[in-house]
């Protein structure tokens, strides 16, 4: 893999004169370019320590418009990010479209240093490497450029290069025990990091192996790179601009209209009396439960989804007595803003995941895309097609971590719906939440049914499941919801039934 | 002060089942025209232990729509707060416009605390109120309505309500040992607690002293006031629109129409020899120099500014190579985001100040508001004019927290800017920078000379001078920038003659 970044590539100082400025003048060009583009760029520098990645990085400041560009080191986590799942320090430096981000360390380097180090086996790291893979094709299929440049040296140049750095003051700072240790695990690095580059290089996302010795033709060859890389994405845009505007209605293709919303029994109601007592036993339940789960630092996430007026702004008036302001948040998911506008669809609902202990209820979530993208054909079908996967990688990052996820679909039939537009109306302060496109909605039933089925059916898990809740009845559907939380929070710190996705991915 | 507040304030119960519905469909009807308003609302819920701030929080919560309203608690700092201003965290908790902030601890809680455990003096307690008060001031001055409560209680009254809390088992986790020691202090507390509320009660910006023994008087006290000054605020924001319609166009009238500027010799020049030299000098230096800031946690801010074509992306691509990028990071000020203009001015600035030991570099900057927006009357004199407090005390808060601030003023001469503009243009990646506004801007140089004058005047300060460099010479001004760089930071870093504001305010 790595032999022929062994040959001794090099460039004369010469030639590196002669290039360099019409290089820098692309690059430039092509950044102003991109600032006009839909896209963000991610550039990530890994590699051999001593291969020149701090150089590297430095370089494209340089030769790069350091306005639109920003770099990102990881070091040790902060405690805001060791308390959300492994991946929330990357998303939060995603650069915007037009942007682009430089990565020193990556989700790359503590995979590979575990292994390294034996504190994660084969199996842990091969886990973990799909989390990366999974993590880059979701940038990739929603547009992003990911270019993976991993810088190398044979184990006798970095030698050289380390000695060489060590023995001038200037420099000398650079060298830490921590890359004498890495000389001596020379081999094993290289093997550990040759299976990580070989899982995770495909297609449209290969890593890009680069001799580092010469920085000449180490600075040329990533500059270029990063220039044709840069020139083809940008032309390819174009391309892809079909692709938001293939819009796809859905229509029910089944001969068999029946979905799993027909299981929901919508007779089920609770009468007045028994309500009131149920209401408040849940309520101290969760009350009780809620404080345990402050105390040990465990999160929750509830997802309300269901039908507009299904009753979903009830359920958390009834939730948010039980709980303490200030450890809980509704998230009201509505147009995005334009900074959200300027990231994957998936960062405006990692932005608000909660510290350690606390609640967020999401009043409409990240099924939007199944749901009234996938029908009102706001994204295209292979854009919906493939979210089920990326919904789940989510909430595998997120059960993963510990945080209990709760979702919840209300279920009601269209007369009722209808009974509480109308009543709605009438109501001063409720009237603004009844629109044309309500009505409109409504009309779509079955392609919403239909597309509720496939939501429950692809991302329903062990570890995420959903509930669907017979919501005909106010009272009923409110216990139901808050004995479901109560359950699923129970469970989790108990530690006794809490089901897990596959270990090694958080 | 607080003796109104022991009076024995009750609501009976009927009394209280009868204003209930109304208060709260006032609330709601409030809170949705407040969605639509261009001003966010705080709500400070502060007081004596036990006195029911938890629950009047959970109250709002349950009363208001708890999707348009978030609570923020404050406990001890997270890393990532105490690499910043002792403000940063409060910068980051603050509402949109539209929406609701409560606030349980805020701004008050550490110095009424300092003050109360001995930790700070009265002087110093007296310098932290007035950040306080200059803080909310700030946020007034901008529409923003702070309702601020004080929930009281008698000692007597306080000590039977933590008995009480603490005999019920469901409640009884809610008194602490602090609960315990404040009521060992309470004379003392209430003493300190007065002085502050005192201090930082202004016409504009009242504590309101609500009774806290009976639930029922302070929930009706509490919802009351909040729906009174929504209201209030919501009719007045007719009045305040008129605030940004009032548009004043700056004109010079002084008669002498010498400034600050004049003082600048643009004469000064480096040939192109001395320059090379200088430029490594001076980039080794900032070398060595940033290297010790990062070991050090000491952070920079550069702020650039300066006529059009002046030379700041020269200035910043000379000093990017001398740092590391992974430490490192510039902040173009455009247009703000959607997110951004639904906050305070000077919000997008603090989102970006840096992590310990980091540098950001500010192409042009908050002082937008005193130069581009009062000449082109994009705000209102009253806005520009109080500018000057608001910029000087974020600039305090930077500098106190030890932050290094430059702040560098590129000066040239209007027939070299026309060289300038008219060489661009025949560049092709450097075309895109010049546009008719530019040209048009060029006319107004006279009242841009003005406002440079009353700037430097009035926010050159002692710990953050500004520095007026000399640039129809691009080598001079490369050099000048570096230099003042590294010998601000070098005065930092050595801790001798690096000028902080007086002591107290952070």
């Amino acid at each position: 893999m790595f032999e022929v970044a062994e040959l001794g590539h090099a460039v004369a100082k010469a030639e590196y004169k002669a290039r360099v400025p019409e290089l820098r003048t692309r690059l430039l060009t092509l950044q102003q370019r991109l600032l006009e583009a839909d896209f963000p760029v991610l550039v990530l520098v890994s590699g051999v320590d001593g291969a020149g990645k701090g150089a590297t990085v430095n370089l494209l400041n340089e030769w790069l418009d350091p306005r639109h560009l920003r770099t990102y080191a990881f070091g040790p986590k902060s405690d805001e990010e060791r308390e959300r799942p492994d991946f929330w320090r990357f998303w939060r430096a995603l650069p915007p479209h037009g942007h682009i981000g430089i990565y020193v360390g990556s989700w790359y380097s503590d995979p590979i240093a575990d292994r390294l180090h034996d504190r994660i086996s084969d199996a842990d790291l091969d886990a973990r490497l799909q989390q990366a893979r999974a993590f880059e094709k979701m940038l990739a299929d929603d547009g992003a450029l990911v270019i993976k440049f991993w810088l190398h040296l044979s184990r006798t140049a970095q030698k050289e290069r380390l000695d060489a750095l060590a023995a001038d003051p200037e420099t000398a700072w650079r060298v830490t025990r921590r890359d004498r240790e890495h000389l001596k695990l020379y081999d094993r690095f290289r093997a550990v990091a040759g299976h990580a580059l070989r899982e995770t290089s495909t297609g449209d996302l290969p890593w890009v192996i680069v001799e580092g010795a010469d920085p000449r033709y180490r600075h040329l060859t990533v500059g270029r790179h990063l220039a044709d890389r840069l020139e083809t994405h940008l032309d390819g845009a174009g391309a892809r601009q079909t692709r938001a505007g293939s819009k796809h209605i859905a229509t029910p293709t089944e001969s068999d209209p029946r979905t799993v919303l027909d299981t929901v029994d919508l007779s089920r109601s609770l009468p007045k009396k028994a309500y009131k007592a149920a209401l408040t036993e849940h309520q101290n339940r969760l009350s009780r439960l809620s404080r345990r789960a402050a105390e040990r630092g465990v999160s929750s996430i509830v997802v309300l989804e269901g039908w507009d007026a299904a009753g979903k702004g009830g359920i958390i008036r009834r939730i948010v007595p039980a709980l303490d302001a200030r450890h809980f948040q509704v998230i009201q998911v509505a147009a995005p803003t334009d900074e959200e506008r300027a990231h994957h669809y998936l960062w405006r609902f990692w932005r608000h995941i909660p510290r350690a202990g606390n609640t967020t209820v999401y009043d409409r979530s990240w099924y939007g895309r199944v749901l009234v993208e996938r029908v009102e054909g706001l994204c295209s079908e292979a854009e919906w097609l493939r979210a089920y996967a990326e919904l789940d990688d989510f909430e595998r990052q997120l059960t993963g971590h510990g945080i209990v996820l709760v979702k919840l679909w209300l279920h009601i039939d269209p007369d009722e719906q209808l009974r509480r537009f109308q009543e709605r109306e009438q109501v001063p302060w409720k009237r603004h939440k009844i629109t044309e496109e309500d009505y409109r909605n409504r009309e779509k039933r079955a392609l919403y049914e239909h597309a509720v089925n496939d939501m429950v059916e692809r991302t329903g898990t062990e570890y995420a499941p959903w509930t669907l809740i017979a919501a005909n009845d106010k009272r009923h559907a409110r216990i139901e919801a808050l004995k479901t939380f109560c359950e699923r929070l129970e469970a989790a710190l108990d530690g006794a039934a809490q089901p897990r996705p596959s270990p090694g991915l958080e």
